[in-house]
């Protein structure tokens, strides 16, 4: 079938570099991208929503690709001052950044909704697609730890490296998605999931009430963010021995989905581990390393071709 | 007499000026600076003190002197994307100066006294002299206009370029001075009154309850900050006629402190038309306009000498 509306769950970098192939292909009407807010977290009286960021810029066309995080031809001089004034500089925020989180702040303190405010600055940066935070109340995601304790996640990811190793992933906070995010799934023909860490970047979204049931209800199509055994970006390779007792593999991908997957895409040569692992899922092979704006958009063709074949 | 502990009452740029010239002839210990509050603001969810910062700038030996406010080698990159984002952008917020408003912000709103984030902020830039906020609360200034209705104080000086014609100072808010300032007007053996604007940068600190009074108690010496007819910065030379039915002159400030005063110090020049108008005033000249760093502590030496002068 020819797909209509599309409902993306996304956590970050690769989530939001498949979400740009994607947005390439489709009208922007076509495609909503439900975006993971458990890592959002306040740091100097800013909130500060690392994914939401990082898909309004990689969507922008104005994030910096090679660094993988925040502007390109960011500036660091705030940080610098604030570094002399004994602030906490271990979040690098940048000065046009600060720009994008006073905004946000000032709005949700003015009794904004998340929401509303993410629809105004993505529409400023002329964004396409609908950015929707998954929820609009605070949604924290923890890491407890073997040896330091219950860490907020940007705490264990970026101050420490992500070094200390994985016991559990909490969540505290809401347990609401929004209106909008509800009423999305239910129009979306099909259901992407993007390559982003399930642990902690979609499972937050999963776990909100009214979305796995609305998910389920439609074919879903995941893409692996582990190739060849080996995480592309962040500590999920890691994660998966520690929190399924297994190696990582696409295979320990689809079976944390478990019957939500109608189909997965993985890397070149990893389709036949993954079929032996799950006779019974779609297994799609293509280059899901996006290294160029080229692999994006050919990324988005296959997962979209591969999710109409398997839309009834 | 030896002169023991100093208050001085600031406003920004000139009283900033002094204040510096003054810091380095005394020990710090000596030396209070009370500043006026009145021209604080809240911007995107900053508190802004320009006031407050102007002097902490000027007294680190990081203030950008040419320009008259602001750090020195400032950026622009947050405020530029402020921009792209449709924000009001007429208040020039400088990259580095952001870092001061967030950390002063983030203060205040886990509960912090202004007081105390201003000592904090002062420390860790080097400042020497205690620098007091006139008071905790806010206090705002506002400008009744003729033709543009009342207007909050940095609309009309900073976004309106202070064009409106000012029929009268209002202040909002605030009626109480710290404590710390009230103790630091008793303890002091002199009070010195910078060369700022008496509507607008000393008026809002004299009203507030008990400190005329405390004030009134100990020999006050006062920097016109007219000189030869002429404000050395501001809408000052304008405002005097419009509130005082008179041309500006050093003598228009020494009647709008009226009895407060046991002498003044007005540019070298303007002695003998000061005293015309003010017999029975103790007038001292000097070189009032400080260009240079030498300017500073050359003034600073004469309104030391002269306030010892005028010492029981």
């Amino acid at each position: 079938m020819t797909l209509g509306a599309i409902a993306y769950l996304s956590g970050g970098v690769g989530g939001a570099r498949l979400l740009d192939g994607l947005a390439a292909e489709l009208e922007p009407s076509q495609l909503t991208a439900i975006v993971n807010v458990g890592d959002d977290f306040d740091h100097l009286g800013l909130r500060i929503c690392p994914d939401l960021d990082t898909v309004m810029y990689t969507l922008a066309g104005v994030a910096d690709e090679a660094r993988g995080w925040g502007l390109s031809t960011e500036s660091f001089r705030a940080l610098e001052m604030l570094g002399s004034y004994g602030a906490d500089t271990w979040f690098q925020l940048g000065d046009r950044d600060l720009a994008t989180h006073l905004m946000r702040s000032n709005a949700l303190a003015r009794g904004q909704r998340l929401t509303e405010v993410t629809a105004y600055l993505a529409k400023a940066l002329g964004v396409g697609p609908r950015l929707l935070p998954a929820s609009d109340a605070p949604l924290r995601t923890r890491i407890a730890t073997r040896d330091a304790g219950v860490l907020d996640f940007q705490d264990w990811l970026v101050r420490r490296r992500a070094a200390p190793e994985v016991e559990a992933v909490r969540f505290e906070g809401s347990t609401r998605a929004t209106e909008e995010v509800l009423a999305a799934l239910e129009q979306a023909d099909v259901v992407i999931v993007g390559p982003s860490n399930p642990y902690v970047s979609i499972d937050p979204i999963l776990r909100l009430e009214g979305v796995r049931q609305r998910v389920q209800a439609r074919p879903v199509v995941a893409v692996s963010p582990i190739v060849d055994g080996r995480a592309v970006k962040g500590p999920l390779a890691r994660m998966i021995p520690a929190l399924a007792g297994r190696p990582a593999s696409a295979g320990a991908i689809a079976s944390h989905y478990g019957g939500l997957l109608a189909g997965m895409v993985v890397e070149h040569g990893d389709e036949r581990e993954t079929s032996r692992q799950h006779p019974d899922l779609a297994v799609r092979g293509a280059t899901t390393v996006m290294k160029s704006r080229g692999d994006r958009g050919a990324l988005a063709r296959a997962v979209l071709a591969f999710a109409a074949e398997l839309s009834p």
